[in-house]
């Protein structure tokens, strides 16, 4: 049965794969201070056109989420996001078994704008016992989004003026950037949303791997000086320092480099999740199915009568996204780099 | 000025004092282990009728709550509780400071229901990605709650119910529990929740002292047998084992005893705070003033005009609760043991 | 039975007493903003001689500790202190459960020395593998250690020196401060340890106040303007922000004014304590017992034969120290405010 | 140069990369759920002849060290373990930010004694002030030690009984089991220590992948039914729930299958570290140095003059071990399953 439950149902593209072996008997010492790691730096230092950035490569995603969050924050401080934020809703409480509240900001299609940011610090400073109070300390937002969707340049711009205004370092969670930076080229164009952009916006951000074809594996950036120190020893303390930390290296070698020989895998990675995600949007458009979010990138959640998705179930591999009415619930389709056209064309005859 | 910010204003009630001083000199040890401590503890078991109770006495209601919490749950899991909570809304995150995630559901008036307790159970362990979530492993409620609304008795056995039913611990913050039991008398006579009733139906509650009357202290009852073990070490490690733990010992004997000879003195002090505080109520709707939250206990949030606040602010202390419309704001004033007639009267007089 | 079992086996100094009966009806707000903390703390100042220090008041001693150090370290970094320290001994972990290594130094008499600590941290910075260790971040000294003993004047400079070269702020436990105050000042004479030499030479210390005569009460006292931001939201944080805040200013208002008539009543206290030990330590050495720790301050360590201390057990309360060998054992007297010639003289007469 | 700095220089063994190339397209889902961990489970747990065990896979031994910690401990306990186990020595403090206190016991070969663990306990629970120490609540061991040294069976089975008796679940970190278990067969014959021999007297070990031969892996296993519930939780939480799970299983996979054809891999490559380590150890005392720790697994630490180590810098990789005197140095070698003959003799013509 075909699969589209995530996209992490593969291993990683063949091309990591194979570089993967080439170098396995190499000899490097470990933690990523070997050579693969240094050339991985500086090359996804070169793509986000931001030669002072610090990188680190990290296993996962809730481990990297963790680790940053610990590292910005004071005891007595919280993060700001998204009711939807995967640090609010997937991640068993890792942030809050670091110490730290997440002060979640509601939201319906997974975003979260400047103007609530702004509100909430307001409001905490107006409040008489705003000492009695968690402090927000940071602002965690997700590109794109849990539910698929993306913020505009527009967006990120007043986000980041109102989290500089404020004092609030900005992270973005990139556990699925790649896909992301496609969909707002397509859907923007020349008002895409860069990484160079990001580089520029955020204080740290992160361009996941796991997500987006790589076994495994997240890089983290942190552009701003004052979060730079000591970080390794975050790393090591959340248990993200891998002792073969060249796997990390290798892989983000194979993705981020040729930049100058046309469009580096990572991004050739997710644009083929994002043209295959369109054509099974089209499908569903066509049959006449609403969206629980509508989104540009590789999730795409119709909602579908009940009866239909007990049809499905034995035929197709997807996830169920909660109930809606009494008839009808959301589901959720994935897409990644592995996604083929007979795939797509197989989930489309099946709909 | 009279102030009713709160209803610790003053010291404490004189007989408290009294005894403080009649025992100043007398040398005991330390760490709770004193004989005041220990008559205090047969007193309050008695009057929670509970013989095989542990009851320990900690010095404040964020301290205790911290305290409780940390024992009851696994690493995982996270404490449910109404969105006004105590814990989630003003002590700056003691609760995530140890590790846990707060829980918080929808409130209007302060109160959670069974319902939304079993909902969300049932929701969590339903959920595909279940160990992604934090678990729910116990269920806080404040009585009174923070808007000073009071469960009936029906309802604390429905949660408790749940509660049992579902396997998650039910512990009530009493830190106003006083006026909660003589509110729950006033307005449902024979029906009233009793402090037996709370020892029957909680696992773990505390008889608050810092805002009833006491310089300071809280009294936590445990019922349930499997979160016994070991509590004064968490006491210890949540920095709550006072040294001179025979003032806590002291306070609680002058509190809860005499129980054959009338009204033990804890009630009886929360009674005048009730007494005064209906009086207010009364002028208050007199002057056609809605409420922020209907209740009979101790604390009082009419909605004035903006107008209205500023005039009385030079004329009497009171806390600001949060604007409402464009031109109306709640405010709280607050009684306590110490409220006289002639305060009373004389705010009374000013609105 | 005498107790000498600890300088907390009475309530607190008469004088205290008093004023908080004179004080008991006035109204003020809570948390640490009434009248009598902002005089408390202009006297605490005063007598410090740092007029722009920040002070704060907390309830107990491990409450105090916990929150310093959470305030002060990086998540990754732990605290460098004598491996009799109080936070690493009898703190039930505190300082863990709050995230931080205590990195213990090893001691005979309960000090630690400058080039203790300048070894450590070169140590630390030079292994390869350093970010795989925790970072020192701070350094805890006790004043008098847990053992009695006291740091001269000229070992509190070289440690604040090298503190202050490493970048590593120097926190001193006071617990039991004005006991060591008054110590020093009969051992050293002139270069005794002071008051103003403490704000000088430390970044952050406490003034005690619950072993020293106060009900209960630790004055948080900030020099380093680093460490100032913030602090109240660490104190309500870790439960130590006392509703009826004033309780701790009274306290300290008492003991800390009217320097400019005489001793004040918190070095008075003191001084009492100091003189009655060095009657007892006196007669043990008449007696010919040895010390396990040679200390001029309010704790004896004599080393009994195990059958004189079976023989004073039934007849004066002490506390055991530990075995020393196969027949002698330490024990512990204790010696406060409270002590009276009388007891001493009782206590003598049964060795 | 040739590096004999760890045993992760480099990737995995030759069938790993095979199993993962040709499994890459397979379509699995995620998190440990696929069938490539259902079996590896089934492998390892007939491997340790422990059908009802547990088997949990995890990223690397930080992480796995705190997540097993924190899934046992109660906040006020603590874990004993030799001064160097890697939890207190070499993790940055993760346990501590999980907040628990590493209680470590004396040791000079790295391991620690069933009379260290009695005596320990019994001395906490003796003293007057239990409640002010961390409660002993579970015992850290490694096999091999961190210096390279192994219990002998005899010393695992007091040991555990101890554990057993005290209520202790006892904890061995595995991170190099293979080769403490090959050791132990080579020195010990017929009374070696076995994977089933583990299974029973642990409650809960790791058998490493990462510095055996894995890319990266530790296959955690719980036999305390005690134990077992919602460890997934805490995988989660510690960021060790591998979104491609199946990467872990595939590994251990090859490491664990073909136990009726002969050695499973796991083991093989084991030995082959073991053989090599035991030639430059043979060369070393040819050359008359003497070891910092005696020890027959694949960790070996020569003494050297310091101007030998100088000379060898440029020639071989190698770690630094600490300075011994004034003139001599410990060093370590490291072999692995990738260590060639060719390899060991040219380090020893170094020598």
């Amino acid at each position: 049965m075909r699969l589209f439950t995530s996209d992490y149902t593969e291993g990683a593209h063949p091309r990591i794969m194979e570089r993967l072996i080439e170098t396995n008997l190499e000899q490097t010492i470990g933690y990523g201070e070997d050579p693969h790691c240094a050339r991985a730096r500086e090359l996804v230092k070169a793509a986000i056109q931001a030669p002072d950035a610090d990188v680190h490569f990290l296993v996962g995603g809730t481990q990297t989420n963790a680790t940053v969050i610990s590292s910005v924050l004071r005891p007595y401080q919280g993060v700001l996001c998204a009711s939807t934020g995967h640090i609010n809703a997937h991640e068993t409480g890792a942030i809050e078994h670091g110490g730290h509240k997440v002060l979640s900001l509601p939201t319906t299609d997974g975003k979260i704008s400047a103007a609530q940011i702004r509100d909430y610090v307001d409001a905490h400073f107006a409040d008489e016992s705003f000492e009695h109070t968690v402090q927000p300390g940071m602002v965690y937002i997700s590109f794109p989004t849990e539910l698929g969707t993306i913020y505009s340049l527009a967006e990120l711009e007043e986000i980041s003026a109102v989290c500089h205004e404020k004092g609030l370092p900005l992270f973005l969670d990139g556990a699925r950037l790649g896909y992301g930076l496609i969909a707002s080229e397509m859907v923007e164009g020349a008002d895409a949303v860069t990484l160079p952009d990001l580089a520029r916006l955020c204080d740290v951000f992160y361009i996941g791997g796991t997500k987006q074809g790589a076994l495994f594996g997240e890089a983290v950036v942190i552009t701003n000086e004052a979060l730079k120190k000591d970080f390794r020893y975050n790393i090591k303390q959340g248990g993200g320092m891998l002792a073969k930390g060249r796997l990390l290296g290798v892989q983000y070698e194979v993705m981020f480099e040729g930049a100058d020989a046309g469009e580096i895998l990572y991004l050739a990675m997710a644009r083929n999740a994002i043209v295959q995600a369109e054509k099974i949007r089209a499908a569903i458009v066509a049959k006449g199915y609403p969206f629980l979010a509508e989104n540009p990138t590789n999730q795409v959640f119709p909602i579908l009568p009940d009866a239909e998705i007990a049809r499905l179930r034995p035929l197709v591999g997807f996830e169920g996204w909660g109930r809606v009415d009494a008839e009808h619930s959301a589901i959720r389709f994935v897409t990644s780099w592995a996604t083929t056209d007979e795939a797509v064309e197989e989930l489309i005859s099946l709909l």
